[in-house]
Formats: C-alpha cells, structure tokens, sequence
C-alpha cells in the first residue's frame, strides 16, 4: 500500500522556491538531480519556472485527478490552510514543516486539522514535523541537507524507520562511506497518522528490503509493534535501536519527540519474544543491518578465525570468548584434517590453531586454501576473516575469494579488515558483493552474535 | 638513552639490496623517500650503488666509530654470523627477520648469540623478529609493508610499544584517515633485550610523548612494569592493551608471542594500582590516547550535551547515564542562569535542558553562545559537543569555535561528529588542532569516561 509512495508517478512540491537555500527549491533539484522519472508539480500562487519545471498557482489546477505524493514545504500555519485542497488531491502528503504537536496546544490543534482533512479525502500523512522520505530507488528526497557536506547512499537492501530525521540523516551519511544502501528512508516526524506499525508490516513484504531498521523513541502502539514485528521477524530481521532507555535518556527524548518510554526491562523482553534484535546506536544499526541483510545465521557456537596478524588474533579470540567484554561464543576446536590441511596451504612458521595466523607471508591463495578447510570442517559453526590488504603477497583479488566463499561456501562468514583508504575501497567492494564486512576488530565480532541471535529467532519463532 | 634509537645520526642497512620487493630496499627507500636527514650506509658484500648511495661491502668497512641504528635484514641464520661485527660497531640494532626464540629451540640458541654479542660490546637489540621502528619525526622507518595499500601516519603525541608488529602497524595505518600522528612506534618483537620497561620509563621522560600506548601479550617483567608504569603515570597517561586476557585468548597468545600471561583479574588490579588505563581493542588503544593527549583530565560525573540533533542527544544521553551499556556517569543538571542563557541563543523550539537540542536551526554562533554558558555553569564537570556540518547555518567556522573553547574554555571538552568525507576532513582539522574528535556517539562518550578516569588516577597517585 506503500508503493505509491517509496514509488510515486506523480510528485507536487507545495510552496515551491526559486530560492536556492529554501526546503521549497531543495526538493525539486533533489527530484531533479537523482533522477526521478516521474510528473513533477510545483505549486506556488506566484507560477512561473523553476528549474525548467512549470510552476502551477494552485494544486486545484494540477491536470491529475489523484498527485501520488504531495509535499508541502510551507510553515506549519500555512500548512493548515492549503491541507484541505492538498488531501483532496493527493495519495500521500508530507508536511514537513515543525509548529505542530511538538510545540504544544496551538501545534495540537493544527495536528487535529491535517488529520481531518487527510481522513476526510482517504489521503495518507507522513509527518508533520519531519524530514520526509528518501528513496534511493526513484529519486524521491525530500530532505534538507547541504549537499557538499553530507552524503546521501545509494539503492540498496536495508528499509530505515525513524522517528528522529536528524539521526536518520546522519546514520545514512556516515555509512554512505562504505557505499552502503537502503531501499527506502522515511521518517515519522510528529506520527500523526502513517506509523511506524504499518511501514514494518508493510516492508516486511517489501521484495527489496532484506532488512528493516528502526530509529525509535516511543511505540506508536506497543502491542500491535509486536504483533506485526513477530509475523515479519519470521521472513526477514528487524533491528532496533530503542532510544530513551534510561530515565534521563527518557527525559531527553520527551523533550525531543514527545516520547513516553515504559521501561527498558518490559521493551528488551518483548524485543525478544518478537524476534526483534537491539542495537545501542547508530553504528550497531546499520552494522547488524549489514550482517543481517548478507550474511547467513550462525547456527552454533564455534568460531574460526582466520588472521594475517597475530595480534589481532588475539585481541578476536579475546572479544569471541569473554562474556564481560565480548560476546560470550567460543573458538572452534579444528579438526585434525582440517589442521593438517591448513598445514599444507601456509608457511611452516604459522599457526594453524584457531586463531588460524597465516602471518604477513600469506598470499591470496593461502586464504583460498585455508577457507576451503575450514568449510568442510564440522567442527566450525561459522568464520570470521580478515581480510588485511597491507602485506606484499595479497592483492584486490582476496576481495573475490572471500566473496566467493561467502556465496558458495557452507559456513556463515563475516569479514573484518582494518586500514585506511585503501581498505575503505575494499571494504566497498565487498559491500557492492554484498558480504558483511567491518572496519574494527570489536564490530566484527559483534555482528557474529548478531547472526547467531538470528539463528536462536528463527528457530524460535518457526517452533511456535 | 634511547635518543640514538630515534633519532639516529647514521643508519646502516645490513643487506641492502636493489630489488624493489626486498626489505633490504624498502628500507633504504624509506630512509631515502621519509626525510631521513642522517648518514645512511648500505651493507652488501657485492658492493655498488643503490638507490644513490654507496653499499660497503662489509660493516667493519663503514668509515664511523659507531653507527647510531644498524638495521639487519638478513635471514636468521645469516644475523647470527654477522652479529659480533654488528655490535662492534653499533649502538642500536634491530634484526628484523623471524626464526628465533619462536621458532624452538635452535632459534633460542641464535637468541643467545645475538644477546652476547651485544653484552660484549654494549650494544643494544630491538627484536629480533620485529617489523622494527617507525619514527615519524625523524624518517625512520624498518616496516615492510605495500605503500600503496597502507599508510604510515605523520608526527605527533603519541609514543607507541607494541609486541604485535602486524597489529601496532595496523592499527597506525587505520587511523591515519584521521590524521593522527605518532612520536614514535617500536615493535619489541622477541624482546631479547630492549623491554617495554625501558622504553616506557624513556618515553615518560621524552617531552615529544604526550601519551603512551602499549599492545602487551605479556610483561618482561610484571613487577618492573608496575614500578615504572606507577612514576610514569603520575607525569602522563599510559594505555595498555592487554591481549590474551582470556584463557583461549591467552593460548592464541602464547602461540603468538610466546606469551605466559597471568590471571587477568590480577592484571586488571595491578593496572588500577599503577594507573594505568586498559583498552580492549586497537579502536579503544587510539581513541583513549588521543583523547588523553589532548583533553583535560574530567573532575566530577556531570556531563553536558551539545547537539543539533535531538535523536543524537538522546542516546548519548543512554550512553553517558547506563551502567550497563554505557559509562554510568551523570547528565548535569544546568544552572537556571545557564538555561536563560543558552534560551537567548537558539531558536525558540530548541531544548535548553541537557541534552542542549539547538535543531537543525542551529548556528555556528548559537554554538559559541551556548558553550560560553556551559563553561560557566558550575553544575557542568565536562562538555560533549557534536559538531554536525549538514544542516543548512552550520560552516566550517564551527571547527574554530570549538577549537577555541577547547584550548581556553574551563571545561573538558570532548566532540563527536557523524558522517562521511566532509566530517572526515573536519575530524582532520580537529585532530590538527589537537581536540580530541571521535566518528560516533558510542566512542565520544567513551573518550569522557577516560578522562574522568585519569582524574582519578592523578588524585590517587599524587595522594600517596
């Protein structure tokens, strides 16, 4: 039901600017420059042309019976006065404007009228209050960010709910660096009508989300969250960051969205029964994402680790087997077939224990030979590699192996590297490949637990 | 004493060699390529020229009494035939190659030899199985690795031991994007000779280390290192990261460096008493010691949030309140003056409670109203501020403003920030700036709790 709205063939921008640095003028270069194929409608009583697009004086006089998506650009109190004409004319409004709900009794009243007319023509609000949507796929982008100063992804597999615009924003910015991408953007803003309950249930059937991830203060409606958080946890993950689990974070966030947090303890417990997994911030979100959307759920507890430096060896088998400062998993004991194995694909100063040390000696095919053991071996629930690119004898092409078993291979695998530039451009080369890959040591081994929660949901729920 | 180490006034390279893929070239050429001011004697019996300069044909040859740093690149089994005129004629050296003490038993014997020889002459080992030292200020640099897949980062504050070669290099190389520089990293390898406890002690003196960063599988000597570390600590912060602190962890340990490491709760009290400050990870190793080297010690739990994003504020608060995920520290509660002042500044919808929410409204001079106020609360023990570039008023002034409350506001100061290539570059000038800057909310926040927990150090070491 969503589809009109990720997808509109139709867009009007309600208070359309020739003004560069208005929200008005951002929004249609924004349609312009990402290449959305659909009819554009600016409106704005003046008319005229703004960026080669006619500009219609009303939206009466727009030619379409029904605009898929109306976006209003005006101040909140205008925004009342137009809504009327706007909710009879479109499937979709977004309000973007703040002075609602959010700023008290008069807010409320302006709240009451948009949701009147929306009701009153069937039309859908996202906001008010928000920084709207953005759909990498159709060029849909309703935010209002510098463009030399921040980023936006491109089309990808992770669907991103949010009820603050900001941190959406700055979440999508930052991961834009590793080439990260989502399917679909939207905030909530003030929630009026369109909730984060119908968009989950909705993206949950969404073939191009592989993952949904939520940016949350308070519930819309607890009980139906997991209600319907149970039936999509069972097709695809959903991760959430729940903010506000403090009482002074609670505070805050009352402050920020109006949000009334119950308590953490109810909210980690009905997380797990619907199979909902819990992020803390806003790298975990898109970290776990990532794992979740490429990566296979780790059925066990055995970990083999695969390293060119020992010392990170180290440090991972640490974080795999504490429970204090780690994730409580364990390292495989390998096979003595697996060993001897390993044996003959490495230099003889190796270790071929687990953590498997390769040292700064090994090449691309030492990788290839050494994954190929570890996969058939069963004592080895899944593998963490990593893939270190500063030694003489590796090269690009141990991007396309490791690739290559996380396809083809039988275990789970997770991939961490640590560098600079040239490991960034690796690291989005294997997000292009779709293999879970992390820059540190600590979120490498983080998104192992997550794929093994994964495991412990579907089980769960496919038991019930 | 180690002075000549670091900033030697000749370097011989004991194998130097003209094939590119070979240590004993890449040496010469970073010597050549880094700055290396000093004399530079290449070893190689054939004679000749590499890289324009002249190669000796032996060391005896070499027309110097003594030779600051000799640098042998030679197999094992090759140094040891070559060590006595080595340390004849040396102060410093470091035998690169591997196939010694970690090798069994025939490799100690080679240990032995070495260690004799420098006795005999007073000559003083760094290794051997070591990638050596990388000295930014000087050019010095014995690790092979491929320039065009890692990057050696610039000078700076921080002094680096590590007995991870692969890890230490790594690690510098991961956080160069941002700019950090070194005083100096040294890889002690198998540690025949030259300790962690020797080099420590020096660089507590060395005023170009502001702070010290340890990578530890074991101690050479636990009782020394307390000693040293305690009379350390009192002049500058010292951050250990002690692998194999878990059983599995400490075999992977021992199969690395040959490490025997003790109970970790006794290590974990033994760094409590001396002061010093544990990391986990190479990520924690970097972000507390830039955090150290530039931030002021934070005395008193009440911390005050900046941000002009709500969502941000709030799981930073999370973060900073939680004591199980988080550092369990306080949000302050600002003085009734602070709030006036800090209304006078922002826009009307902003939060005047901490987390201080200016919106994405926010100015760079609402920034500078705002931490003005903030310095002058006396119910505010330290400041996190977000610096965010995307929103529309904010420039690159604000790297200036923050700069200038860090280094002559009362209060510590610690900022966050999130995004991608623009933020990078911010991040870089902060660094430049000496502001500890960190790429997410969960590593701003740590970087609090370390400071307050050096304020606690000073106190109880100075109390004694």
């Amino acid at each position: 039901m969503f589809e009109r709205l990720l997808s509109p063939e139709s867009v009007a921008v309600v208070g359309a600017s020739s003004k560069p640095q208005k929200i008005g003028y951002v929004v249609l270069e924004n349609l312009k420059n990402n290449g959305y194929r659909g009819r554009i409608y600016p409106i704005n009583p003046k008319g005229g042309e703004i960026l080669g697009f006619k500009v219609y004086t009303s939206i009466e006089e727009v030619p379409e019976d029904k605009i898929d998506l109306t976006i209003i650009t005006l101040p909140a109190e205008i925004t009342v006065d137009i809504i009327e004409d706007a909710a009879k004319k479109s499937r979709f409004i977004i309000p973007i404007a703040g002075g609602f709900g959010e700023t008290g009794k008069e807010g409320k009243e302006r709240e009451k009228k948009l949701l009147e007319a929306a009701k009153k023509y069937g039309a859908r609000i996202i906001g008010p209050n928000t920084v709207g949507i953005y759909i990498p796929g159709t060029g849909v982008n309703t935010a209002l960010v510098v463009p030399e100063r921040s980023k936006f992804p491109g089309d990808g597999d992770i669907a991103f709910i949010t009820q603050s615009g900001a941190l959406g924003l700055l979440t999508m910015d930052s991961v834009s660096m590793y080439d990260v991408g989502f399917s679909a953007f939207i905030n909530l803003g003030n929630r009026i009508d369109v909730t984060e309950n119908e968009l989950l249930e909705f993206f949950g059937r969404d073939e191009k989300s592989r993952v949904i991830i939520m940016y949350i203060e308070s519930f819309a409606d607890g009980r139906e969250f997991m209600r319907i958080a149970r039936q999509v946890s069972k097709k695809k993950p959903i991760v959430v960051l729940k903010a506000g689990r403090t009482s002074r974070g609670g505070k805050a966030a009352s402050l920020h969205t109006g949000a009334l947090g119950g308590s953490d303890a109810v909210a980690d417990g009905a997380f797990k029964q619907c199979g909902v997994i819990r992020a803390y911030d806003e790298v975990e979100l898109v970290d776990y994402a990532r794992g979740l959307a490429y990566g296979k759920p780790i059925r066990g507890e055995r970990i083999a680790v695969v390293t060119s430096a020992g010392g990170v060896g180290v440090v991972t088998t640490d974080y795999i087997e504490s429970e204090i400062r780690g994730i409580g998993m364990r390292m495989a004991e390998l096979s003595q077939e697996t060993k001897r194995r390993i044996k003959e694909e490495v230099v003889p100063f190796a270790s071929v224990e687990n953590p498997v040390d390769m040292t700064a000696q090994a090449s691309d095919d030492d990788y290839d030979g050494v994954l190929a053991a570890l996969n058939e071996d069963p004592n080895v629930d899944a593998i963490l590699v990593y893939a270190l690119f500063q030694t003489p004898l590796i090269s690009e092409k141990l991007v396309d192996i490791i690739t290559k078993w996380h396809h083809e291979g039988l275990k789970p695998m997770v991939v961490g590297t640590i560098g600079s530039e040239f490991a960034l451009e690796m690291m989005k080369k294997f997000e292009r490949n779709k293999v879970p890959v992390y820059p540190s040591i600590e979120r490498s081994v983080k998104a192992l637990k997550v794929l093994y929660e994964r495991a412990k949901i579907i089980d769960y729920l496919e038991g019930e």
